[in-house]
């Protein structure tokens, strides 16, 4: 039998998160008080954090352990399978070996449910009673609604409101696995109500929807806040996928050309791409590793690198990476997980370092590249995940044009069985192949502050 | 660590599906032709299904061999998951285990993969180009948009208008495969205009949607037909579930004391009991089998073994099953698989011969227990499978109550992604837990055709 499934046993589950800290050329640049913009401290973070995240935010060990709890519940759905594209491959005649990771066998059928768990373990052992949080599409919504009842915590949800009212299925989910959900910008917050007195019929953003879930956060002693992608700790908990896959690799006895994920605010990206990024890093070998963003939303493509706000109210602290300003409000496109203004630093600073390469692909070619793998392979990809799809194809159209037979893994992040609706509006014609122009951007940029 | 999941290698895929004629104490009673009420003989079937299926549909040999390339398809999803519900045992406070095959876990989100992929094959082999079908909930019709995809054939479905209505994205999924999605009771026939003609808002139903899809099949030669539960050739495609079950289960080493299926056609309960019903008809041995049906569809509970015909214009053949009556047409409740008037003959037969049991449960039951379920385990079940949970959890706590620790299975065999709405109405308490009446069932059953 032809290889298409690269299946691991439970004991090759990760026994740690691999940090890509320990293998940096150059560390970080520090993150700034939003106020003083000096550099802050651990300490700066508790009223958002359990100790335990800001210590792995900051660590610099390689290896850091997966508590026995995290790794239990991971045996659920982990490890993943990978896949080869066999079907795929043959549809567009490609010579090239395509690989996939299938990071929606999880429950709720995305990879956030890697650090939802992680960070509502790590809360659950603060003692924290309840978590707030901000979702775009909901995939991180849901992984956090999940993990909160698997773990027994409260969980309050700002939704961004396009995506409440475009996608009543993920709330439905949400608010089954127990959590309560707003659409944001909500009259909640003071955060909220100043989006809302300028403009009444906002759709929001993640930056809005941020700002209200700190800002609930700040002023509730037992109450910590959660994010779903950006920040270190969240790349550390998806480097599961990264080090699964090697191994997956190996067994396989393929050696990858090149590495694609698609990025919001990384972390996919990086749990994927990490583990090899490292070892680059450290002795120069490894795979091209290519960033793929939507060119409605071109962060790291268009975008600056510099110091900016995680959230449109400027709550949170200033942080270097790729912006296109925290004033973003992205246009109305289907890939809500897509839409962030910003980059995590560690995607940022390695684009900086030029370990990894980025690219923009337009709605179209993603939805009609996710049709023709539906068609092939059967899992229905989430709209996110069609930018690493589209990616992957052009690599493979390459191989075919070269002649070449190389080797492309992608990360399948999520399925997309609550984005029908989306894939129903690419069938009616209704999606345009929008693109931020260079001169929006640099209107965007104005408003970057001095650091 | 405490066993939650119980995997097996590709090489545990069973290499033929398990035939249950072979086992029965008696023969099934014969198919009769639905003018001459004679029985029937393979050639009257090879309008509508190609001469493979029909062979596999009167076989009585135990072992049919799985096709290579079929089982090459099952490698992507087979073997599926055996899971222990450890988190919901212990929420529920029970000493019973619970464990249950995750069927789910098709790219398709359900069983119906199993048998899709497996009749698009024999179409194929068989020279056809095109299929049509019949779907309620849309699992079916899903599965079986994908299996032609990866096989190359045109696939036209008549979908229950009221799923079509309440269901948009299971219509989504399957054109996004490339199938045409009509819904039912549609123009296109003579039987969905002798419906419309009488009852122009009809919402629809099962028996209405086969007669338009066997209409098509019938009058076009280059057009077969395919059913997704019921006959007999379909149960014996879904015993890939309870051959792998039984493996695990052997791994795990635990003895069932219960299986439990939600029955429509039947053909998830047949997959998952029928290698275990087998083995109790060759030598007395093995554990209870329960069928659970909705109460306001209880075709095995209350319904009458009789002759009847599969579908509402009466184009099928007469088949001796369980029945409510080929005219039923069911309250638009939220389990649109569970909506059939009839009952596999198998397992009819099956209870009749006192091997099975058959239970009804009301929705706001089985939802209830499916949201207790997804808060433990992460997983959302499809409404049709809340039946099977609120009757494994029935069972569960019985034992409680006599403080026994039996080991309870069920099938798990489809997510609810595409039910969300359900789940919601639920939660809004719009849901009633109607049962059909025996005056209903009685006047129903009035126009049961002569034999």
């Amino acid at each position: 039998m032809a290889d298409v499934k690269h299946t691991l046993s439970e004991s090759d589950i990760p026994r740690s998160w691999y940090n890509i800290q320990a293998d940096l050329p150059e560390p970080l640049p520090p993150v700034l008080h939003p106020q003083t913009k000096q550099p802050i401290g651990p300490a700066d973070l508790e009223p958002l954090f359990p100790r335990a995240l800001i210590e792995q935010e900051v660590a610099t060990e390689r290896d850091i352990p997966i508590p026995n709890e995290v790794r239990e519940i991971y045996r659920q759905w982990r490890p993943t399978p990978l896949y080869r594209a066999r079907r795929w491959e043959k549809e567009i005649g490609t010579p090239a070996q395509i690989y996939y990771k299938y990071e929606g066998a999880s429950p709720v059928g995305s990879h956030k449910a890697n650090t939802a768990v992680a960070q509502a373990f790590a809360n659950r052992e603060a003692g924290v009673k309840r978590i707030t949080t901000e979702t775009g599409a909901g995939q991180w919504g849901s992984a956090l609604a999940m993990a909160c009842s698997f773990l027994g915590l409260n969980l309050a949800v700002y939704m961004v409101r396009i995506s409440f009212n475009q996608k009543p299925y993920r709330r439905g989910l949400m608010e089954t696995y127990g959590a309560s959900v707003t659409p944001s910008p909500s009259s909640e917050t003071e955060a909220g109500r100043a989006v809302l007195a300028e403009h009444p019929d906002s759709t929001g953003s993640l930056g809005i929807a941020i700002s209200e879930a700190v800002e609930l956060a700040a002023r509730n002693g037992g109450t910590k806040y959660a994010l779903g992608s950006v920040l270190n700790h969240v790349m550390l908990h998806q480097t599961v996928i990264g080090q699964e896959t090697a191994k997956q690799l190996e067994l396989a006895d393929a050696e990858p050309d090149v590495l694609i994920g698609c990025v919001g605010g990384g972390s996919n990206f990086a749990g994927l791409s990490f583990p090899f990024l490292g070892r680059k890093f450290r002795d120069g070998s490894g795979p091209r590793i290519v960033a793929v963003e939507p060119s409605a939303c071109p962060t790291l493509t268009k975008g600056k690198y510099a110091y900016d706000f995680g959230d449109s109210a400027h709550l949170t602290p200033l942080i270097q990476m790729y912006t296109l300003g925290s004033g973003f409000v992205p246009s109305g496109f289907h890939a809500g997980g897509l839409r962030y203004h910003g980059m995590g630093p560690l995607v940022s600073h390695a684009l900086d370092l030029g370990g990894i390469e980025a690219l923009a692909v337009d709605q179209i070619e993603t939805f009609s590249s996710g049709v023709e793998f539906a068609q092939a392979e059967g899992i229905l990809p989430a709209p996110e995940t069609n930018h690493a799809i589209a990616a992957a194809r052009r690599e493979a159209m390459r191989c075919k044009d070269e002649g070449k037979g190389r080797t492309i893994v992608f990360n399948l992040s999520g399925h997309g069985h609550f984005d029908v609706q989306a894939y129903m509006d690419y069938h009616a014609g209704k999606l345009s192949a929008y693109e931020y122009s260079e001169a929006e951007v640099a209107d965007a940029l104005q408003h970057l502050p001095e650091v």
